[in-house]
């Protein structure tokens, strides 16, 4: 791999040229922060293209030039994908922000055509408007973009119902590494003509290109919806209710989240504003149900009937079903500040995994005691359960901090993800590689898959400018 | 590129040797036919490998002394990507026949995992001996293999529901074109760890390497199914109808079809034992609508409240709903032998197309027209509505036969195929490229994606071993 140049002046000034009236930025505190202010990034300039022809074009002069580019969506990645660190070469920041154009929207196709740099709230209440439902949905959706969102292949609370952000995508227009634009933004929801370069690009991180827009899958909106939280009596008993809520509703069921007790007890110390919704105390481990149904189907007598059945069977104890979109919001408030609350109590380690279903109450068995060798710690393992994908968290013990567990830390997360290796899971379910976890996808990852993936690199990305130290060393 | 060799005596005395108990069978003849008998293969030999590693000494024995591998299914595939013609270097023809195991059903994960020589009938039934539904479906199920459904991306009827065979896949055994094995025989519904290499391999046609077993999705059955034929004004009020239905029961409409008059005329005149379901003649479109409903709803009473709606909208003018699983059967049965009908016919020419929903209607308006200025045809349109994907095919005049239009083949083709691109369709909806789409392919694909597949392939199968001829030339 050749040597890779800092984006300075000189190469500024060339590329001032090249892209005449690119807006090109000085490289502003947000562009190098992130979420969970762990680590920071570096960069020459930020360039803020305003279409794909500039995006063609800015890519162009760093191919040539060798620069690197960080792509650069709303910068609510967890893994430090938006994010390269001092080093020999200092990048430049492409970010879409003003490419934040829906294109069209075609609510009798269930299609809308958005720009990258769209928010992905703004996308949601676009396709609102249109009378249909753009259904991913996760906490920072106020200030994630598209691109970003597509590039991480995001998850969310909708997964169970509408699949990944990879499913939303019908096309895609996108830049490749040589400058090249693949006008791929079809509405088809059939075409086998060649290799899946859409699903490559989606969950590429930015290495093998720039997303630019895309044609996104809308869905219309269920006729009637029910929320309800339900005490059930372990992990596995969660895991039969969701068949039995499968057998009632079918694909009715848009979200199915664990909670654990420890996510309400963060809540009591650290967000005490927050409506609890247990008068007696909350119970040891609880599931959010959220069901959309079409017309012909009242939503709340189906979750009345899963309450009953789910009671019948041993799996639920007790549960509060929402009569009102007022108490449908307290409940969802309750499991949406839990992030939140983690943050404030400040965690000694957090994983992002996911487990086969079936082996889901065996890792929450096990894992808990494997880290009680360790050290004494609480624990808040809550997430998609019908996706699979737990967010396990470990936390000081009341008195102690996160500084109080640097020699622990690694131990933690080995153990952890060697556990979920074990179990045939994921080290990383919804957040990506980034530069994070590059590490652990070199541990853990398939040799043949590591192997095919730098072939793939090296074969788009040859000059390897495209998002450097991202997913592959 | 270097030049391939033949699977000569010397290399198949090597190959016994490297890979010892390895079965080597002669090229019968239903390893180099194809079903619509249009053009024949050519090989040197055939290999039924036992189990993933022998597959992987095969591969790399072939890789080693470039001969050129033909992977081999059910031999179902409609384009000619099973088939390499006689040419400088005769390939090896690797069938996957005697991995024919479901190696394992988790019915409470709802996932199967299945060998790549699995008969679809028998993923299906096995599929509900467990309780469950694998939702693929098409004409060809009783001989089509697991790993070619997938290498093609296959479609059939229940792809509006379910998605397409990409849709159906958490993991995959794969050997890649170095011999390497790929073990990704996840059960996980989220797992974004690197590039997409999943979906790569489905759809590549055999190029980029071996499907060898897969961890398929399962789905819950539906409680209750109701099927009805319905008599619609027109495609576009076929369109309206489908977007009522979804209103209706949401997501649990399973099949959407459109068939035109002319299908069931086919019928009447080469399979008159096939009961026809209109007594005064069939109108001149119909749509075949199935619903899969959960319990609490009757799914006959939704598809009257469908029937009711549809005809004060002025979409629906009459129609049959089947009031026993008999009567659901002989409808389906209509649908299932219109191409077996079509085949009795012989057309000038097929065309297995996709177009962005909403311009479906004006294609059908503005496609007859147009073929009329190049001669008098019949024209016998259907398909999968719900996903835009029609079967548009172009038949002789009664009296004339298809050999009666040798010139007028190609501008048939290119006249349809132009309309299609223009209105941003697809010219292979599900059926994939092969080797019978490659100008296709070429003519209307994106060239930075085409450039892009290019790299790809010579990046993973340098020695260019891998289905040579196939996708890309």
């Amino acid at each position: 791999m050749t040597q890779l140049s800092s984006a300075d002046g000189a190469f500024l000034d060339d590329l001032g040229r090249a892209v005449p009236g690119l807006r090109v930025r000085p490289v502003e505190a947000r562009y190098v922060e992130e979420p969970r202010d762990r680590w920071a990034g570096a960069a020459a300039a930020v360039v803020q293209p305003a279409n794909v022809d500039e995006v063609a074009l800015v890519i162009r002069a760093c191919t040539d030039a060798r620069v690197p580019v960080v792509p650069y969506g709303g910068g609510t990645g967890l893994v430090g994908g938006q994010l390269m660190p001092e080093g020999d070469a200092a990048p430049l920041i492409l970010s879409l922000e003003r490419m934040n154009a829906v294109r069209d929207v075609h609510p009798s196709e269930n299609v809308m055509v958005a720009e990258a740099g769209c928010i992905l709230a703004d996308v949601q209440a676009a396709a609102a408007e249109a009378g249909r439902l753009f259904p991913l949905s996760l906490a920072s959706e106020g200030s994630a973009r598209i691109g970003g969102l597509l590039a991480t292949n995001a998850g969310g609370v909708n997964v169970l119902r509408y699949g990944n952000a990879r499913a939303q995508v019908l096309g895609l227009e996108a830049v490749l590494p040589d400058g090249t634009v693949w006008h791929g933004l079809k509405r088809l929801h059939k075409d086998n003509t060649g290799y899946d370069l859409r699903n490559l690009l989606v969950g590429s991180e930015g290495t093998l290109g720039i997303i630019t827009a895309a044609a996104l899958k809308l869905a219309p909106r269920p006729a009637g919806e029910a929320t309800a939280m339900l005490a059930v009596t372990s992990p596995r008993a969660a895991l039969d209710l969701l068949a039995l809520v499968r057998e009632e509703v079918g694909e009715g069921v848009s979200a199915f989240e664990l909670i654990h007790r420890a996510g309400l007890d963060f809540l009591a110390e650290t967000l005490p504003e927050v409506k609890r919704p247990w008068a007696d105390g909350p119970p040891e481990w609880m599931v959010l149900v959220d069901l959309g149904l079409s017309r012909g189907r009242d939503p709340v007598a189906a979750m009345e009937a899963i309450f009953e059945a789910g009671a019948a069977e041993g799996l639920v104890q007790d549960g509060i079903i929402a009569q009102s979109e007022a108490q449908r919001r307290e409940l969802w408030d309750v499991r949406e500040h839990i992030p939140e609350a983690n943050r404030k109590i400040g965690s000694v380690s957090s994983h992002d995994i996911s487990l086969p279903l079936g082996s889901v109450p065996e890792f929450i068995e096990v894992a808990g005691p494997k880290l009680a060798e360790i050290a004494e710690f609480r624990i808040n393992c809550f997430g998609h359960l019908g996706d699979g994908n737990l967010h396990y968290n470990v936390f000081p013990m009341p008195g102690k901090s996160r500084a109080d567990y640097e020699e622990e830390r690694p131990q933690v997360k080995r153990c952890l993800h060697d556990l979920v290796h074990g179990f045939g899971g994921s080290v990383s379910a919804e957040h990506g590689i980034g530069r994070l976890k590059v590490a652990d996808l070199e541990r853990y990852g398939d040799p043949a898959k590591l192997a095919a993936m730098r072939a793939i690199k090296a074969a788009l990305d040859p000059a390897g400018i495209m998002n450097p130290g991202a997913v592959l060393r």
